[in-house]
Parts: C-alpha cells; structure tokens; sequence
C-alpha cells in the first residue's frame, strides 16, 4: 500500500459531495472535534430558530402557540421526519422523552404483547441504559421475567421459545460492531419474538431500513448524529402493525386518544401517539428539528458510504503512524460491519484522550481502556483526520500523556 | 361593601411590594394573559441565557460542558433551587423528565416500598395524568393492585388499610381547591400510607412546606408558576428518609451509582440521582433556572398572599360587574384554601373564552363548562384584573360570545 498522506486526503475532501455541510454547522476553529456521536456539533441555523420560538413563540404567542405555532404537532411533525431517515413510514415515529424512558415503554409494551414469554435477550457489554431499563422493566412487571445476555457470538441461538423481545443496539456504543438487522430481525421472528433495535450510534450516520428488515421496534438518540443539542428529545418507532395492539405503561395525558376532554379514564390514542406521555418538550424539540432538518437534506446512501471511508481512513492512518505505540483495533476490520466511529484499545487510554483533548483533538474514553473518535459524515473532512492522527502521533511519540495530570479521572469524562 | 373600582385596583399595585418583578418578564403589550398557570411568561433573561447556552456552551464548549458549563449537575442544582421554594431540603428534589413520568416513577417506588398493600387512593376529578399515570402503573406492576377514587369530601374516610399510596394535587386544576396538606398528610400516615402531593399548581404561586407537613413524596410542573418555557422539565421531591429505600422503575444510566463505569448491572445511585433515569434535557433546564432564579428572589409568603388578593380581586369584581351574567363561581368561596387561579361554570364558557380570547383576555377554558383565569402573582398587576373584567362584562353585555365562530371547538384550547 502507498503510504497516505495530507494531500490523498485534500483530494478526498475536494472530491466529496457532501463537503458543503459543514459550512452549516458552527464549529470553533480551534478543535477538531471527533465527538459528535456523543454530541453533535451546533447547527448554523439553531440559534436564531431557537430565538424565535423562546422571543415570538414563547414571549409573544404564550399559550396560544400551542396550536398557532404548531407546538402540539410537534412530536409527529419531528418523528416523521426522522422516519425518512431511517426507513420508516411518516406515522411510525414519534419525539418524546429520553432513550431510556423510550425504551422501558417498548420493553414493557413488548412483554404485554407476548404474554407466557418471560425472557428478553440482549447482548452482554450493550450500552448500560439499555440493559438497566431492561432490569428496571422487569422488576416492575414481576411475573418471573429475567434478562438475558450473551455475547454477539451466541446471541442468535439463545432466541428461544420463552424469548419475548430482543432488543439490541444496531451500532455498538463502543466498537461500532453492525447487527445485521435484517437477519436477526428474521431470526427473532421465526422464535416469535420481537425485536428492538436501538439506533442510538446509528440514525444520522448510516444507511437505514427498519421497514426492509421488518423491525418491530426501534428507539434512537436526538443529541449525537441528529445534532438536536444536549439532551435532546428522543425518538421511538413502532411498526404500523402494532399500533393497534401495543400499548405504552406510561399511560400519560399526552398519549390519550383525546386529552383536552380531561375525563378520569385512560383511553390510548389511536396511532402512534399513544407513546407520548406528558407535555412535549418544546425548546429541545424546536432545536431537534434543525438537525433533523439538516440531515434531511443529505442523501443517506452517500453519508453512510463517507462513514466508512472516514473510519477507514483513520484506522489506515492509526497504523501507517502510530504503528509504534501499541494501539489496538477495538471492532470489527470490515468496513461494511462497523458504524461511524472507531475505537482503541490501549493500557494507558484515559491519559491519552487527555492529552489529545488539551492538544485540541476531542475525542472520548470509555472505560474500561478504549479511545473513541465519533467520525460524523456531515461536518467532518478527510484532512480533519490527518490533522487528528498526527497530533495523536505527537502525543505518543512525545510520551505527552505521561503526566500526573492527565491520570486523574474526572467523574465525568 | 362599597363598590370596587379602578382606582382601588391602582391603590393595590401602588403598594405592592412585589410590583417591580413584572418588570423582569417579556409580556406583550396587546394582551392581558391570565394564563400563567396553564403557561408561564417569558423572563426577560431568559433569551439571552438561551442564546449563551446553545452558542457558547454547545456550539464551543461542545462534549466539555458537560463538565465545564457543569450541565451534568443541573438536575440536581436546579432541584436545589425548586427546594427553597416548596418547603424540601436541597439535597430532596430533582429535576428530570415530566410531571407524567415523574409521577410513574414514584407510584411504582410506593407500591414496592408498602409491600401487601394493593390500593392507590386519589381523588374524582383530578388532573387527568395523575389518574392515568396510577393506570397505567397498576396495569405493568399487576399484582392485584387497583385505583380508588373518591370525591374530595370522602376521602379521608377511605385511607384504610389497604392503601399504599395516596395520590393528590395540592391545589385542584380546575377549581383552585386547596387540600390541607398537613392534616391530610398525617392521616394518610396514621393508616401506613405513603403520600404523594402533585405540586403542579401551586410551585411558585403558593407558600409551600413539604417537610413540615411530612410529606413523603411530591411532583410539579416546571412550565406553569415556576417560567420554565413550554415542555420544561418536571421536578421531584423524595424525602430524604426515603432515599435508602425507594428505588425508581425506571433505572436509567443518569441514576446509576456510577453512570460512566458503564457496567451491565444497575447499581442505584445512594441519593436523590437515583430518580434520573436518561441524559437530561439541558436547553430545557437552562431556561427552567432562570425562571426558578427569578422566584427565588419573590418572598414566598408575600406572593401567596398577593396570590389570594388577585382571586378574591376576581371573584368580587365578577360579581359586581358581571353579576347578570350567571357565572358561578367554582371552587371555594374562602380565599385560604384557594390556589392562584379562579374558574367561573358557565354553560356558554366555551364560546365565552374565545370571544374573550379574542378581545385580549387570555384564559383558558376546561371541558365541560368552566372558564378558567390564572392570576399569576409574580408579574400580574390589579389594575389588570379590573381591565379583564371590565372587557369580560363587554362580552356578556353585548352577547360577543354568541357567534358561530367561536363555538367551534378547536381540538386543543
């Protein structure tokens, strides 16, 4: 292989499609920030959008925005734009609350929808809210239903006869593994269970079918590649066909069929708003749909396919450069099974991340020893990578990271 | 009595000691909104924080707020803050999700905490996602448990030994009836009961003092009282007696014991965090603090008291006024057991809101039959309560109301 270098990767920069996104968003000129899976960067167009619905909206409509600024359509309006992005019909997904209270409405909905089936399965080392809910579902529910973990490996055969749900995260938090969503959908099926899916590393950054591999269940992230700002609302989809039969636990006013007759007794609304609960949250909703906006007018197939080629290029980059120091690949080598961000494995991971972060290059750590670089399609450059790795070169050949300081861990990294 | 009139009104404003905080909100000159209670005004530094928060905090600080804009302890240092005001030690309440959710998390957690006790006992009437959210908990917990409701004056009688949890709203939505707190809460206790005040209607208008009533458990709302923006996160409190024992069903990663050790196995947090369950809505929250900062500066029992001077101002001027126009007072004649707002029955309320509505009166109207004025103590003048009536007497007088355009009832009011 030819070594690649600074103008390889102009030439990929001058050559991208999608290169004049990142004129839409606002980003400090003095990081390189690799990150975004975790937070997305700030949409140009937010402030003055989150201006006028905190001035007009809020100080001037009052009350009456509701429905003269469309606030209370909002959780649809939202939802159905995410389905466009991935692969959902327009009434299939709604904006409401967070990841994690999305998730325990599914979960529950989903033991209710199987009754006799005690067990849900999920993958050990998902992401912790997912198993946590998982946890806190079935201590709720009671009835003898237990969680399940495998490793990806065996995963597949333990979908048995007393599985419920299997609820899985498409993208790995950490190793950016790919399910194949299609082919564990089918297999779940075939047991008579359903699946959900998680598409919090996903939706944004990759090329997205829920309908195609004919998902039940899914529930994603608002604040990483969909750029709606720190926590921001979350979404859930369910399938047409389970409208009728699936009901949320978290039976509030928002979700019945008809709230502002404010009668004692709970009747789910109809559709897909049966899964809102309480009042929406219109500040993060507001802020959520430029970004959701933005991605909207990117073509999925080209951003998922500028994904891969981010990650490759600083997994190419990782070794041609820092061959020397030790890091070592956490996931998968094939590009067609990974998401879009890459992770290091190495002893002294936390002190680095440190290091690079006060040398402008803002990655992230997860414990317990991996380096994390979220490579987002829509703003990042090719050269955006070439820059970071060498800074990471500096750091390692400079031994940089062996300071007191960086070895200190804050509560929150 | 001699007859109220707008120099009276104007003698109010001249002496009240709280006239200078309307200042400090952006309301619009046209109208006159009494509906604070439904949404609450704009804080004049509300923009401005906003515009600081998502420019500078995310779109530079970015994944470093978190810890440098100290974004991850504001649940906690806004629940703090919402203590002052409602009678709670700092370290009791929290602000995460929504009254809806919040009020899931401890039915649950009370349900588990009276083991063998199968009843939930709440009123007739009461805001509908109390009654829903105890439905909705009962169905996922099974078990045998059930929802009793009684009208308010058989209540007490009805605290027996199968109740574990008594569920009220400290001032009534519709009618402004004031439970006593004290007296009820130490009956609920005598039986073995926990008991759970929903705040929504009374934080931030009401002189408030949860433990020295006893209270275990309580909610409220963030965007009526207490200037939060449309949507803003709920709050609640849990005793701190409690904090060992009660544990939320919805165990999120933000309530685990250490959230960024990423284990599978959720560990509750020792203190009131463990009443978070996903990443927190940080633009929410932003405007929440300013809202409950300007409060903070509002002595609380002046602001209760100029709370029961507006609603008596209200009802009298009704009467004097509009005393041919058969509105019937709901709720309590008797101003200290009456919340911050006034609703009058009338069979026309609907069409009656809307012409009023339409002449620069906000209020909101609440099926079946009641028009309902929110007289908001931090920002509304007296001067502005003879104003609304006087424009109120026009609508009746000159049979505004009767039109076909405002009979037509929009899904949302």
């Amino acid at each position: 292989m030819t070594a690649l270098d600074l103008q390889h990767c102009l030439a990929l920069d001058a050559a991208d499609p999608l290169a004049h996104f990142r004129d839409m968003f606002l980003l400090p000129e003095d990081v390189l920030y690799l990150d975004g899976n975790s937070l997305g960067a700030l949409p140009a167009a937010t402030p003055d959008r989150m201006s006028e619905v905190v001035r007009s909206q809020w100080g001037i409509g009052l009350i009456r925005s509701w429905t003269a600024s469309h606030w209370i359509e909002a959780p649809q309006r939202v939802g159905g734009k995410i389905a466009g992005l991935i692969g959902a019909k327009t009434n299939e997904v709604i904006v409401a609350d967070s990841t994690s209270v999305n998730l325990f409405k599914l979960i529950v909905a989903a033991l209710q929808a199987r009754p006799g089936r005690r067990t849900i399965l999920s993958e050990a080392g998902n992401f912790p809210t997912d198993l946590y809910m998982i946890q806190g579902a079935i201590a709720a529910v009671g009835g003898g239903c237990r969680l399940e973990t495998r490793p990806r490996e065996t995963l597949l055969e333990a979908i048995g006869e007393d599985v419920a749900l299997v609820l899985l995260t498409h993208a790995h938090y950490k190793t950016a593994d790919l399910f194949d969503m299609a082919a564990v959908t089918r297999r779940a099926h075939e047991s008579g269970a359903l699946i959900l899916w998680d598409l919090s590393h996903s939706a944004g950054a990759l090329d997205l079918d829920l309908n195609a591999a004919g998902a039940d269940l899914a529930v994603g992230c608002g604040y990483k590649y969909l750029n709606g700002g720190p926590g921001a609302p979350a979404f859930l989809f369910v399938a047409e066909r389970h409208h009728a039969t699936l009901c949320s636990p978290l039976t509030g006013w928002m979700g019945h069929a008809h709230p502002f007759e404010f009668t004692d007794d709970y009747m789910p609304a109809p559709d897909i708003r049966r899964f809102l609960c309480g009042t929406p949250p219109i500040l993060g909703l507001a802020a959520l749909e430029v970004g959701v906006d933005l991605i909207g007018q990117a073509d999925m197939p080209l951003l998922a396919g500028k994904s891969q080629q981010l990650c490759r290029l600083m997994i190419d980059l990782v070794e041609q450069e820092c061959g020397f120091a030790g890091f070592e690949l956490l996931g998968p080598q094939r590009d067609a099974i990974r998401g879009s961000h890459v992770s290091f494995h190495h002893a002294e991971g936390y002190a680095i991340m440190q290091a690079l972060i006060a040398d402008g290059v803002i990655g992230d750590f997860r414990a317990p020893d991996a380096i994390r670089f979220g490579l987002t399609p829509l703003y990042l450059r090719f050269a955006d990578i070439w820059e970071a790795v060498q800074r990471l070169r500096k750091v390692m050949a400079e031994r940089r990271w062996d300071q007191d300081e960086y070895r200190v861990r804050a509560t929150i990294t």
